[in-house]
């Protein structure tokens, strides 16, 4: 039984511990991705296979103090290549986790779904965040906050599989899971709680296992005991979530905008569903949280 | 020109200034409401009508130590009856706000929107809450998060014009109204971000009036300049907003819950759209909160 994780720390540590592994860059001519690769490199964490424009590559290293020596290096000058090279990396066991560099998210992604690839089944592609919020001695795993607009119940299902697979790599055994909503009953003007309704029950008929389901409930009643308590909702998951799904791409893109933007949540985010973990870091997020979803990808490898 | 209200106790001490306001309570048999009531009338906030049971009110007042002369008391034994006499009050020119007790929010509800009251026009009632997010100047007008599961556009515009009433009471004469979505591009296949665009027109037509409205926004790009700088959005509401409008009521009630639960947000929620502000506290509100709504409903009712 492994400990369950509860930092950003203690993910770096696991990352170490089990690390490194072998990360696959698509299009790795970019400054930004090439430094987070190289802290994670310097860290133990992953040895990087860069794939893309090698001249670009060699000068984006120098003018960075990146050691190039540490590095595999595959020179492939077109994009769609590049990420296809990259999955091929991943076809052949060669490399363990992907992360996009200089390239639109909608063409690494399309080298991931080709089926010659062999990198998806029958599931789906999710975005997984892990998320630190001061005041809770845990860490929540969230989704789909980026990827899947309007989920139907058969997606969700893929989702709920695609985080709980993050949360047991977080060494939560038997991960509990909140089916959110706006409300804790079921109401037919909300698709949503009928589907939070139907994952339960999937979940107590054994088709969705490894984890216990509840819901549908609004985040309170997810998060808080108090909050659920007031609500005299008797469940094991409400007030003890660990992993919080949302309805839709809108709900679940706020809610992860709101932990880090007003709760100045800790974060980390990677892609599951294919047959490794994708880093697909905004330009916009922090050196540290590249890091953290670098490691993340590492246990969630496993 | 009034001074714009940034905190809380500015929203007290304004609604001293301004008060004491006549609040009718529905069903006033109720300890919480009973409580907050009397603690708004004693900082000279509100003067209370109590309709309801007066018996069960006389007894609560005793067991709760409140002193029944400072309040004018209708005896309603019905709980109907007593949300249809409240609503008269407000209708004649008794009450400038209404307050839910001891029933059901539908029933107040339907007191509301029975024609026979004039409480409603061409518009619809919406939830507008107000929270203090630590680190941020300046208070967050937000809505929907408690009415409209799946507002149109046509909705869209009461909403927006319900929030807007608010925003101004707060003292801030053209608020930046934020049209939250998931992404900042307008797609067709996200309709929220369809009506934003449309929304936007609409204040540039002068078709909405008050305010300056911008969107589609997620909600990164709505509060936070850095966010809205590094994908370039040039606008004067990104980064700024006052006003957030969610696209609908799972997205709106886990923003205002994920403000509250895990920003730790101090709050404040009324319902607009009808003659007078409504204030429907839960029991599971604090009694700060209670006060800081009856306290919003007296700034909004001028």
């Amino acid at each position: 039984v492994k400990d369950m994780i509860k930092s950003f720390k203690e993910i770096i540590e696991r990352a170490r511990e089990i690390g490194p592994k072998n990360l696959a860059v698509a299009v790795a001519q970019d400054s930004d991705v090439l430094n987070a690769v190289n802290n994670a490199y310097r860290m133990g964490i992953v040895n990087g296979i860069l794939v893309g424009n090698e001249r670009e590559i060699r000068s984006i290293a120098e003018e960075n103090d990146i050691d190039l020596s540490n590095f595999e290096i595959l020179d492939v000058e077109d994009k769609v290549e590049a990420c296809n090279e990259a999955a091929k990396l991943v076809r052949d066991g060669k490399a363990e986790m992907l992360m996009k560099g200089f390239v639109d998210t909608s063409i690494i992604l399309k080298a991931v779904l080709n089926k010659e690839h062999k990198l998806t089944g029958e599931g789906i592609l999710s975005h997984v965040g892990v998320l630190k919020v001061e005041g809770f001695d845990k860490l929540f795993v969230m989704s789909d906050a980026a990827m899947n607009i309007a989920p139907t119940l058969e997606e969700k299902v893929f989702i709920v599989r695609n985080a709980v697979k993050v949360a047991r790599a977080l060494g939560i055994d038997n991960p509990k899971v909140a089916i959110l909503s706006c409300v804790e009953k079921v109401n037919p003007k909300i698709q949503s709680t009928v589907d939070a309704a139907k994952l339960v029950e999937m979940n107590k008929n054994g088709e969705i296992t490894g984890c216990i389901i509840g819901g549908p409930f609004a985040l309170d009643n997810a998060v808080s005991i108090e909050a659920a308590k007031h609500k005299g909702i008797n469940d094991p998951v409400a007030g003890n979530a660990d992993v919080l799904i949302t309805p839709n791409l809108e709900s679940g893109n706020m809610l992860n905008k709101s932990m880090e933007y007003f709760a100045r949540a800790e974060k980390a985010g990677i892609i599951m569903g294919a047959k490794a973990p994708i880093v697909l870091t905004s330009r916009a997020s922090s050196e540290e949280s590249k890091l953290n979803s670098i490691a993340l990808a590492v246990l969630s490898a496993c």
